[in-house]
């Protein structure tokens, strides 16, 4: 069955009024005081890896597509807001015949992202520009936060499979959708959430509940149940009583009395509770002396990339895993904190003028200007070694060496030839119009796969990782420290 | 204007789908192995306080309601289930049929809610009771959560207005809008997300962000054309450069030069960023000096109960909050562990036959049987006591004097006499018909305030607050003792 892949199209959700009140009102003041149509630029970036990571993995582009193609203010929509007492006529005749004619840009899902490089780029008229800021925030900040936690999570098991398991636990329906979908691009192989594979083409996967043991006169009837309805594809879970005194030998009873005579071979166990490490390794053994050596284990029980790690490190022994909570909420650090700046507006004969936004704390600072990323690779090895953000107007020399300097230590500098790079930012809408097609999920989820392996070992690490390079051009770092030094001079004591 | 009640079914977003997969295996499971009809009893409950606080504010019971309202297979979910090939055509003509035929009873949104007590108890074909547990915990995990970090966070201002300002770094869409519902639920006065006014009559609140500021050629001539376009409701934001020397400085310009010659008062100032106790100090003092003693000081900024408290208490001067990122997510504990499990089956004589789901963790060892609670209010001070599990056939009597005794520290008793007793559980399905009208938002906002006011200033502490009593009836006590009894001789040494 063909996937649908817009579920909010086919539902017929409209998302145009998701949006900061904040939006509207400086639309409306925009309008009136003559700066509606002034074309601004806007970035979309963040300042930090969540849980002290190396990268994050963008996600969320999709979403952002399905959004700005369908922008449209319901007659509803404007009588609510004519209600509100504070817009004028012309602003909600704006919104009544609201077009969308922005151009934007975006890193392409499923690549490695970093701080305070641009993931979306926005120019259009001021008022267009300013309205999508909320659910580009919304949309990119979720989705990559969950993305990124679970290619963590993923990274931790080494190529053991993880599925995805936290609905019960997401904030809110979306929260579990599109949280399950950027858990299958950050690297989990399947998701308990059934609508997604309906959406997405993500494969929906699950057994049973501790309930369904529960609700027969025993766990020995409720196995053999379950091994009659099932007997092709037979998960059963041995941990409601006691998982090596009940659990797991009735399980064995079930797989050699009901499955065995039928000619099929059980598939596996699940433990939700308990010593993982200790019960998994007995499970093994007992399974292995047993004939079940291909049956494998598979766990669940608030996981995340730590205790995956440690009960591996430990010698547990587990074929699967089943992620939830930790996963969906990114509990560890559950806010992606993008922000989305003005960075340049036009004037009247469409020059640009750069803005910036000064801060008392420096990593507040922003990047001005309209501007292009190139991800600069090694040609001898093919691994990246920094990404560069220039100005748009800027051109690079493959064939000349060039120097790198760290955008705070500036003598900290690096000559580098023999490179490639590639331009992260792709145009998806060009004046309102799409011009980019996203790709499937699996197809994204192979991006991050081919993309991180560009990396070395030491950026992939989840913990102290090595700081890959982020740098700025010398045209950038130029134009920022010409906009510092006039705002300084302006506030100096 | 009249806000849309019921925004999914506005929209036309069907949830059906929105399952964790293994529902629905163990749905065609039940029914295939004769179980389907079974009826079953499951409890919704949770077992810990989030942030180590006194209770929980109920909240998602609306939604539960459009939901089960709403259930319903379209052909397409039936032909994607059909092409899994592990479900029976008698199952899915059972879903293509589907309809809603349980009991489900809940304790109404704005009451706190303590661990251990059921906040939803289904009663129903096991096939059915089974299928809505993913979106029964999804919905009252998710806005519980956020409710009760609101109250906590409005406890923390003191009577001072909140606005909740997360949408942009929400989990998904849901976050965002159910978030904002379960927040104001929780005690803010407002959000600035815009659709959920139309939702659900929040008020919609907003003014300006710094990309307003930087558009213009200077923060003075932005704030002027801010203050042209809305006189009788200007509220600047002033720390785009710097606060006291230029932000403060241009709004009081502002506010002489272009709103007091029209006769409008200023209504305040934002500020974002720094010191925020020092800031609103100066800023107040400046402001009482140049004669705006009534223009508020509103400030957000990464806010939280801890902080907010902090400031306070070091003598900021501050009217109203903006909080973000750290409400919409609940980022400090993220996760509501709430889970549906199992505590009673009907035998073919509708008797009916208590379940018990043990743990080698005590905390995880449910409370067996169909029940109810109720909460014993001390008739003197009209103040909550305790709440009382009983099973469903008992009957408390309140003229008579009753022994309360710890369910774990059984020697722990308390003998009480003139109280009164409110039961807490409110049947809002009877066999699948909706019996139940959900008050609106604000009115479950009320019953916050005048539920919470009803216990002890202890048990409302945000830390370390006074335990309160969940106890139980001594024939539920009997039962799970009896129960657990039988199992633990069933798994001796």
């Amino acid at each position: 069955m063909e996937y649908t892949k817009n579920f909010d199209i086919r539902n017929g959700r409209n998302l145009t009024m998701l949006v900061d009140f904040y939006e509207l009102t400086m639309g409306n003041g925009y309008l009136e005081s003559g700066a509606g149509n002034t074309i601004a630029y806007f970035d979309m970036f963040f300042r930090k890896i969540p849980d002290g990571g190396g990268y994050c993995i963008m996600a969320g582009v999709q979403q952002i597509i399905e959004y700005l193609s369908n922008l449209k203010f319901t007659n509803d929509d404007i009588e609510y807001l004519r209600e509100k007492n504070i817009f004028s006529e012309k602003f909600l005749d704006y919104l009544k015949n609201f077009e969308f004619c922005c151009d934007v840009w975006a890193i392409p899902e499923g690549n490695p992202v970093f701080p305070n490089e641009p993931l979306v780029v926005v120019r259009g008229p001021a008022i267009q520009a300013q309205f999508i800021e909320t659910m580009i925030l919304l949309t990119i900040n979720h989705q990559t936060l969950i993305a990124t936690k679970a290619n963590r999570i993923c990274r931790a098991a080494k190529g053991r499979p993880i599925m995805e398991f936290g609905s019960r636990r997401a904030q809110g329906y979306d929260g579990a959708i599109y949280g399950a979908r950027a858990a299958v691009i950050g690297g989990c192989d399947s998701t308990a959430c059934t609508i997604t594979e309906q959406m997405f083409g993500i494969p929906a996967v699950g057994t049973m509940a501790h309930s369904w043991i529960q609700l027969f006169s025993s766990e020995y009837e409720s196995f053999k149940a379950w091994a009659d309805v099932y007997p092709d594809n037979c998960v059963l879970l041995i941990d409601t009583y006691n998982v090596l005194k009940s659990g797991l030998p009735n399980a064995i009873k079930v797989f050699n009395e009901v499955l065995l005579p039928k000619g099929y071979r059980p598939k596996g166990v699940r433990i939700d509770s308990g010593d993982i490490t200790y019960l998994t390794q007995k499970c093994r053994k007992i399974l292995d002396e047993a004939g079940f050596s291909d049956v494998n284990i598979v766990v669940s029980n608030s996981l995340d990339e730590f205790i995956i790690r440690d009960v591996l490190s430990q010698g547990a022994k587990i074929d699967s895993f089943g992620v939830g909570e930790r996963l969906i909420t990114a509990k560890s650090e559950p806010v992606f904190g993008g922000v989305y700046k003005l960075v340049a507006v036009e004037d009247d004969n469409r020059n640009i003028i750069p803005k910036i936004k000064i801060s008392e704390n420096e990593e507040k600072i922003t990047n001005p200007g309209f501007k292009k990323i190139f991800r600069i690779f090694d040609k001898t090895d093919n691994k990246a070694i920094a990404d560069l953000i220039t100005l748009q107007e800027e051109v690079i020399d493959q064939t000349e060496s060039m120097e790198l300097f760290d955008p705070v230590f500036t003598w900290k500098k690096k000559r580098i030839k023999d490179f490639y790079t590639k331009e992260l930012l792709v145009k998806i809408f060009d004046k309102g119009k799409l011009v980019y097609e996203s790709p499937d999920v699996m197809e994204i989820k192979n991006i991050v796969k081919e993309e991180t392996e560009k990396f070395w070992p030491a950026v992939l690490r989840f913990e102290n990782p090595h700081n890959y390079y982020i740098d700025l051009s010398k045209g950038l770092w130029d134009l920022k420290q010409q906009l510092l030094h006039e705002y300084s001079s302006e506030y100096e004591e």
